[in-house]
């Protein structure tokens, strides 16, 4: 029995991961479980705020199981979407109304809806590197082309110079990830004003719109008080996919949003595509339990400080041990400059510290290694003589 | 923004059902709720077991949420996935291992992820008429195509006789549903072992082997202590896909999982190709909370009584009427044969007296209506002066 090309790809493409995860374990299975700092995942570790628990047992406790439990609308729970519009509307100033709003099964269901929804076979989907690896998969799910702009790793915003000339006819949407996945950069209001007006420009000149979907699930995940801009008040054309696997640590439930714009062209006819997709790739409804839940939860988020804490501690451990490190405003991951052209080396010399370090290569941007640094904060502190060792390889010669 | 091609079929299709379910509503408007007996829709509304409460509230009790809500492996829980297999070897004299069993949003989730997997453009999946209509968006997400066998509409069962022609090199995926879903027959031992039969030589001719799925949400209702056959008994390369929705009324929290039989071909690879799916087709994991409700719940199911009496009542009913209907062995659906040529017209004829029924024609089996006796008694019992109405029409001239 033969597994269909795309998988095939799809497969040779997963091992990576896997075989770093896995050689993890085995080093963990060698040296002791506290002696391996694994820097490898992206999975939140903080506590869900308290009132996630008590929501769940209200309306266990209130609600008629049939509501509870069934289904609904294939775009949610209307007091789901109202609520969700509401509170978008107060914190942004925007003016969604509840049908601008689909639940989805995390902000990957909905990407993988977006897609669906506007794909023909070899259209293409514009990101700015470095960019969060899946995005290749969802894009290949429907024969669709994933053009990556290179990083501008002078500070890592949007390399705006390059994007026009990556814009062409078959280019449908533009995808972006802030704050991003791997960089903890946040793309700033002055990145996004003038990514608008290369749009406008690109649009005339291919003859029809662009799809801007901006994939925040990091953004109440930001830190010394910096703002990340709401995009649809500088994009015209946005859909927003949400997430609040990290927000209220419940990544598991698979529970999120798309908020369309009511300015983006033809919106009622996006709207219904994204429902019908919705319905179509067997997704049926985002769970429902979870629905309702986040609806009790829209204002709360997790203890953000425990990151904050951890970010710091590895910035600036870091950096003072001689790294060159891209300063994470954003979600909890830090790049750190490979100090050798082959940032393939660097990780395997980390691996004889017993540090797991991603390779930037599978985020469009090779030269640097990902932390992610949403582990307990005794593992960081624990992992720094071993960073000092690695430091010491390259820099006190 | 244009749309795909794909999602404009798409929608095209969907709004037959939609335009069904808001003419119902405007009837309701107009003459009442309780005087509009609408059979259009397969929702469940027995209550859940009331395991499913306690295992709620045992679990937000007792587990941590880092591991309650928190990610776990693409396939699901390995708790979970083990409590599976040992149910499914200890009900059905199987043999499956943990990893055999991979959690799912429902049993449409492991649809979609199974033709991810197996279809390359242009590859076709065969089904049986009648089928459920989704199949079709569910095949077409790929750009695979459904073929279908006519309706053997003697009994029903699976017409085996026209199945060898359709079956060509482009042949992926044989899909079967369960009982069925419009017709409400159990496909016969008989049948499945004659199926085999016919696929083995099959197999032979065009020279790979065929993928045969087996959609059961609704295995659990069944009446008349009627068998329904557990496919992987009879036939080798068999996936099953499940869902919880109708035996535990949870059709709202996406939750189901796929059974690979041990002993088709290919088994780690396709195991491996399915759960890459399931994470790059934005599932990411089944909802994470009631991957373990449903393991508390294996052993449970509804009260299947009450869709029982519904049965009864309905399928008496409309044949004393003069009506020839398909007897009903599982699910909660019954077939009526329209006592004209045009189903459409007999469809038509209902509404007036305020029956919304579902014409088979979205069904590939034109001639017939879809009753949904998922409904209250008394709703049934109110609609019979009605029916009865109906029935003078074509009965008594």
């Amino acid at each position: 029995m033969n597994i269909s090309e795309k998988t095939k790809t799809l497969l040779a493409g997963s091992s990576v991961i896997r075989k770093l995860f896995e050689e993890g374990r085995e080093m963990a299975a060698v040296v002791g479980e506290k002696n391996v700092y694994d820097f490898s995942l992206g999975n939140p570790f903080v506590s869900p705020p308290k009132k996630v628990k008590e929501s769940i047992l209200r309306l266990v406790d209130e609600k008629e199981p049939g509501y509870l439990h069934g289904y609904m609308k294939n775009a949610g729970y209307d007091e789901v979407r109202s609520a969700v519009a509401e509170s978008l509307n107060r914190r942004f100033e925007m003016h969604y109304q509840p049908n601008n709003i689909i639940m989805t099964v995390g902000a990957a269901g909905g990407l993988t809806c977006i897609f669906s929804s506007l794909l023909n076979p070899d259209d293409e989907v514009v990101c700015f590197a470095p960019y969060f690896g899946e995005y290749r998969s969802y894009v290949m799910n429907f024969y669709g082309k994933l053009v990556v702009v290179p990083a501008d790793t002078r500070d890592f915003q949007p390399n705006l110079e390059e994007l026009d000339s990556l814009i062409h006819e078959k280019t449908k949407v533009l995808l972006i990830n802030n704050p991003n996945n791997p960089s903890g950069v946040i793309y700033s209001r002055e990145s996004l004003i003038r990514l608008q007006e290369i749009l406008e420009q690109a649009e005339r000149r291919i003859g029809h719109a662009i799809c801007v979907v901006s994939d925040e699930p990091y953004r109440e995940l930001a830190y010394d008080g910096a703002e990340v801009p709401y995009m649809p008040k500088y994009i015209k054309n946005c859909i927003v996919c949400y997430s609040f696997s990290k927000s209220l640590s419940l990544p598991g439930e698979r529970i999120g949003y798309m908020a369309i714009s009511p300015d983006i062209e033809s919106c009622q006819e996006i709207e219904d595509a994204l429902i019908v997709s919705n319905r179509a790739l067997g997704y049926i409804n985002a769970p429902s339990l979870f629905q309702l839940v986040v609806k009790d939860c829209l204002e709360e988020k997790v203890n953000v400080d425990i990151y904050d804490k951890n970010r710091r501690l590895l910035y600036e451990s870091l950096t003072a041990m001689g790294f060159t490190c891209v300063k994470p405003q954003g979600a909890f991951y830090m790049l750190v400059k490979s100090p050798v052209a082959n940032e393939q080396d660097f990780v395997n010399e980390g691996k004889k510290h017993h540090i797991i370090m991603v390779s930037t290569s599978s985020f469009g941007c090779p030269g640097y290694v990902r932390l992610a640094y949403c582990i307990p904060y005794e593992t960081i502190e624990r992992s720094l003589p071993a960073f000092q060792k690695l430091a010491e390889t390259y820099f006190n010669e």
